[in-house]
């Protein structure tokens, strides 16, 4: 068995040298023009810059934490250990390379898919998709050898037979709370950032009369574009990084209960191994899937991503079966329940399934032509407020599906293979993280090589290239949100077994958490409102640094004269193509372009998103902290499942509504027809949409999104104090 | 002890004399100008219309479900009886003949306001207060009277002692989901009757350029005002007479355990009588607050209220010190756990001082000139989308305090009293809503008051007074919606732990709700869903009835040539008060007004509300029958817990981001400066505002409130079938 505990980082390794592989590949390739590469190097610097400023606060918020965690783990060094200060800081260090990594690679790989799509659809894809699967199997990698690591290091040291288990998970929980420290800034940061940049950039043309939105003379538009990077590559990442080292962890510690069983005596730590190497098995299919994403010019990017997922999932679950055979017996039984290995096989596929049915879930909501958004578009036709009714009304109605999906896989798991099944099922719907992870990531980096092939002034065709990678990208963004969202929950579910399990082995007494205790119902309500808190700080958030954004934009038009005329010469030749401006017309536009102070739009962006997301972190981490010491187990355990229900819920429906509000937009500004008239860009339904997209833009870049966090970031806290309460 | 039996309906026949009193000294008033007669009669024929399609429906429903609780009742006989269909009909005709009153008085007191502030401003309260009292007295007296009676009847016939009083309460309970059904038609219904008038008239001036909003030649006029008196009044009145019921209920069986303690031997019904006592002193104690409620020209309005207010709140604690020292032992003991009297007395203060409290933080986050609707103003000035973001972060925001509020008091009442301490809390809340619901009513009869000045084009005094009268009432309407709230959460809470003793009583077993158990999470989950698709479901209603309303308007202009023919004279004179049109200008208008088809537009509000009620109706009834029968008491259990923690914190953010984006445009027409520039009517901040104010209307007005009864009624349902599942 120990053979096994080494094999675990070595496909760590494995994966992070196919990540240096893909990544040196995209290096190589050609960033096309002198204006490319400018825009390009602004937007890598930029988002290098918030990088910088952000890690810098996060260090010295680990070091506060791990500190504090050494200190509670010497004074109570039976229950606890100060090593796990150890697990946090390695946690925290691998989930920021993670992000590092990505965001290195997509600013590289925007500039050069844009120059791909000057050849091909195809050659577009390749590398946008080669960027984004850095982004993926770099996350698995670190989360993997990292975990791996610290189990064989940890377990050489203390033991992994059934009496030192316990205490060896203990220290590895502190991991699982590094990487979620991490995403929370991460998430809540990065989703500040690029909405601030976003709406900032957008409401400057309605202030300041005349001011394009995506256009050079704009000053926020590198921030806007930064955004992307900072929100939805680093943030994505760090959420998945989060639920995927958090799902592993949970059914880890659920599964070292079994090692006392006479049926597991040949395979004690097969419980606890089994999510590791469904992990293990995860990244040699992601990478197989990566393999068979290409297209042909004219074919369709979806389907070929589409192979991908496909054909690991397949793999995934045929490896599973097999493993499972190896590592676990036929059948035993454990606290009154009867357990099968067919029935851990039968909770990873219903993971797996489910995971993936609630991203088709959410295509449904909030696709373009789907009768929910279709239904956006017709409300738009009588002015902004039927819009944004209708949208509020979508994001709730898609809350239903997706948590009766839930609710069933966590009904059907449990009686499947008990809690260990819920946590599995977990395991199993994130096992595919690599490939699922550079799908997601692709969509960004698309983005962003269209933003850069607009910027560029290159032939319209790149543009439709880049516009046909983008939609793509756009669905797979819905559905990697849908996702996410499924996968933070199902992982809450197993660190909150999982603190109970501990809780209970930490202090040898039953911990009974009932609903129709008034102490539990408060902390329920408590819990539950935690999410509205804290979507409410975000979104206020995003204001205030919009505010800011908008004033930078007044004060550069107010200060430099070049920018001014920049302006003027553009109206002057309204509509016309830039080949057909007058010379000297071009040499003062050229002249705005390089007085526009970029830099400070980023260092706004940077600052407001740093700034906010301390309110917001601080929440989340105080509140399970002080529920568990001055309420209790029980307390806290009801605080919990509040944050969990309501977290889940409110995530949905932001994220839900936000996209669907986006692609609403976008139909209508194709043309969409209604009652037989058609709509389009300037219509007045065309300005209801962009109110509907610009409140939803918050709602599913950051408020959203960062509710994930929250939850599970909640219970691994929880699972940390779990023994000192 | 039998004494006080008798007494409890006695105190309800003593409200409703003095319902009576008050609705015939309304009655005699002086109802003004024919044109004023002539359009309150407009909108109460409209009101009256409504009701009566409604209770047609509703009475099918009533008999259905009679039908089976009768049958369920004589299956099993044992645990439960057929005499619960007797008291659940009783139940819902008294909700409805409460309704009706309610109604009648508030369509026959608007008119008589307006012109009673035609006299003075004290004379407007005077006959707007008097319509309020009467909904708030009407509803008290007929649900003490209710309740009383069938306690009488059942007691004497099965017998008051501890063994039988369970029956009898088994057999009463239904009572409280007659209300509740009642309740749940009223408010949805209600709710999509006013929102589809107000929405429906607003956006016809958007799509038939010129159409004023609210004036006499938009035939959508009425229907609008006729649904101030369906939502506002019927609607609250439904509402908190469920509440009012079912916290009285919920301690009645709550109270019912004590009566084998040796304590209780010399009161044994003490228990089970004290919150019908405290109801019948609150009875009194609303009489003498009406009578402190004046005011002289020039003062006000609000102080007015808030002395009755205080004063019966007074009357009530020195009432409440005094009765439980009568009808409870000093102290005792139950189930391991200490009370005393006087625990429970600070149980009942609680409640009452936690109900004001929610109420005034409700003001703080949605009243004129705070600070967070400010912020929603100066984001105004931006556009709708900041001022949209703006709003729903106040409304996500404003669910914190209250919420800890509602904790703090579940955990002190639990303390001081167990249970029954939360479940009497919620009495204490509600035991004043005689004179709360009189405050509450008082503000739609403003508005409609101030409705026909407009409409009657009555001198501008009048209008000026009924405004102040009105914007008192939208500061009411704000406060009664969060202790409508609060109250609902108490009340849920007091119903779910008399399902739980029930339950317990009944099957002779310990029931267990763990947060821990997977079916419960799954539940929880479900549970938590259940408001956000109930919420989506009022608000498409909304939406499809609008645009009907719509499509009508356009009917009426495009086939009634005087209609027409009436705009195009306010057109030729634009801004010009009609006393300067020419004859015949003046003669075309009226010919106009009396064309239009106002009843066409009622017809299609009510057809609109009675079809659209049904969905979101079968699905409050269905779900919990389903899952209880289905998935057993435990996912019962978990599915009460998620709607009730979801559905209270989705009911305070919809209703106080409505009210807050109701004040803010208030504000911004009143001439607020931002940055120094004045706002108002006609600026681009305005346009944003109407936009969040229209937004908000559904929001607040119907799926907001639609909640509470949500909540409620699934606990009763909970409750009626304990014994079954």
């Amino acid at each position: 068995m120990n053979a096994l505990l080494v094999l675990v980082p070595i496909f760590g390794i494995i994966a992070l040298g196919f990540t240096f592989w893909r990544s040196s590949w995209v290096g190589k390739q050609d960033p096309g023009t002198d204006t490319m590469k400018k825009i390009a190097d602004n937007i890598a610097v930029g988002a290098m810059a918030f990088l910088r400023a952000e890690y810098k606060v996060l260090a010295i918020f680990v070091v506060c934490i791990a500190v504090l965690l050494a200190f509670m783990g010497f004074r109570d060094p039976e229950n606890n250990s100060p090593l796990v200060a150890i697990s946090f800081i390695v946690g925290a260090v691998c989930s920021a390379l993670a992000g590092f990594i990505g965001m290195r690679v997509a600013t590289k790989a925007n500039v050069r898919t844009t120059n791909g799509a000057r050849t091909s659809l195809g050659e577009g894809l390749k590398i946008a998709f080669a960027g984004g699967s850095v982004m993926g199997l770099g996350v698995v990698g670190l989360g993997l050898l990292g975990l791996g690591t610290l189990l064989l290091i940890f377990g050489n040291a203390i033991g992994t037979d059934a009496d030192s288990i316990g205490k060896v998970m203990t220290i590895i929980t502190g991991f699982s709370f590094g990487a979620s420290s991490i995403a929370l800034f991460a998430r809540v940061g990065g989703g500040i950032y690029t909405k601030a940049a976003d709406v900032g950039a957008d409401l400057v043309g309605k202030v300041e009369a005349g001011i394009p939105e995506d256009h050079p003379l704009n000053p926020a538009t590198i921030a806007d574009n930064v955004g992307d990077n900072v929100g939805d590559v680093a943030g994505m990442g760090a959420d998945l990084f989060e639920s995927y080292v958090g799902s592993i962890i949970g059914t880890m510690v659920l599964g070292s209960v079994f090692m006392v069983l006479p049926e597991f005596s040949d395979l004690p730590l097969g419980g606890v191994l089994l999510p590791l190497l469904l992990a293990a098995l995860g990244i040699v299919s992601s990478i197989i899937g990566t393999f068979l994403v290409r297209v042909k010019e004219g074919g369709s990017p979806h389907r070929a991503l589409n192979i991908g997922e496909i054909v690991a999932g397949a793999i995934l679950l045929i490896g599973a079966f097999i493993i499972i055979g190896q590592v676990l017996p036929e059948k035993w039984s454990f606290d009154g329940k009867e357990f099968s290995s067919m029935g851990v096989f039968g909770s990873i596929a219903l993971g797996l399934i489910s995971g993936i049915a609630i991203g088709y879930i959410t295509e449904h909501y909030t696709g373009t032509g789907t009768k929910p958004v279709i239904g956006i578009v017709r409300q738009s036709v009588t002015g902004s407020a039927t819009n944004i009714i209708a949208g509020l009304g979508v994001g709730m109605i898609s809350t239903a599906l997706p948590i009766i999906v839930l609710a069933s896989t966590i009904l059907a798991s449990y009686h499947l293979a008990g809690l260990y099944g819920i946590a599995i099922a977990a395991v199993g719907m994130l096992s595919n993280t690599g490939i699922q992870l550079a799908v997601d990531a692709y969509g960004p980096i698309s983005d962003n090589a269209g933003g850069i092939a607009e910027m560029s002034e290159l032939e319209p065709e790149v543009r439709q290239r880049t516009d046909k990678l983008d939609a793509v990208g756009n669905t797979t963004a819905a559905i990697g949100k849908g996702f996410a969202i499924g996968s933070a929950a199902l992982t809450a579910l197993a660190l909150f077994a999982a603190f109970k399990t501990t809780w209970e082995a930490t202090h040898d007494a039953t911990l009974s958490i009932e609903v129709t205790d008034p102490k539990v119902v408060a902390a329920l309500f408590v819990g539950g409102m935690l999410p509205f808190l804290f979507s409410a700080f975000s979104m206020e958030a995003v204001g205030r640094a919009a505010m800011s954004m908008i004033e930078e934009v007044r004060r550069q038009f107010r200060e430099i004269p070049g920018l001014k005329a920049g302006l003027d010469a553009m109206n002057r030749n309204d509509g016309k193509s830039m080949g057909d401006w007058s010379d000297d017309d071009r040499k003062v536009f050229d002249q705005a372009i390089s007085e526009a102070e970029y830099g400070k739009c980023v260092e706004i962006s940077t600052k407001a998103a740093i700034r906010e997301m301390i309110k917001p972190g601080l929440l989340a981490v105080a509140a399970p902290v002080l529920v568990g010491f001055f309420g209790g187990a029980e307390m806290l355990g009801g605080l919990l499942a509040g944050v969990t229900v309501t977290g889940v819920l409110l995530a949905l429906f932001q994220s839900n509504a936000g996209g669907a509000w986006d692609n609403a937009k976008k139909m209508i500004e194709e043309g969409y027809e209604v009652n037989g008239e058609k709509l389009g860009k300037g219509t007045e339904a065309h300005k209801a949409a962009v109110v509907g997209d610009t409140v939803g833009d918050p709602f599913k870049d950051t408020s959203g999104p960062s509710l994930n966090i929250l939850l599970k970031l909640m219970s691994v806290v929880a699972l940390v104090i779990a023994s000192m309460i």
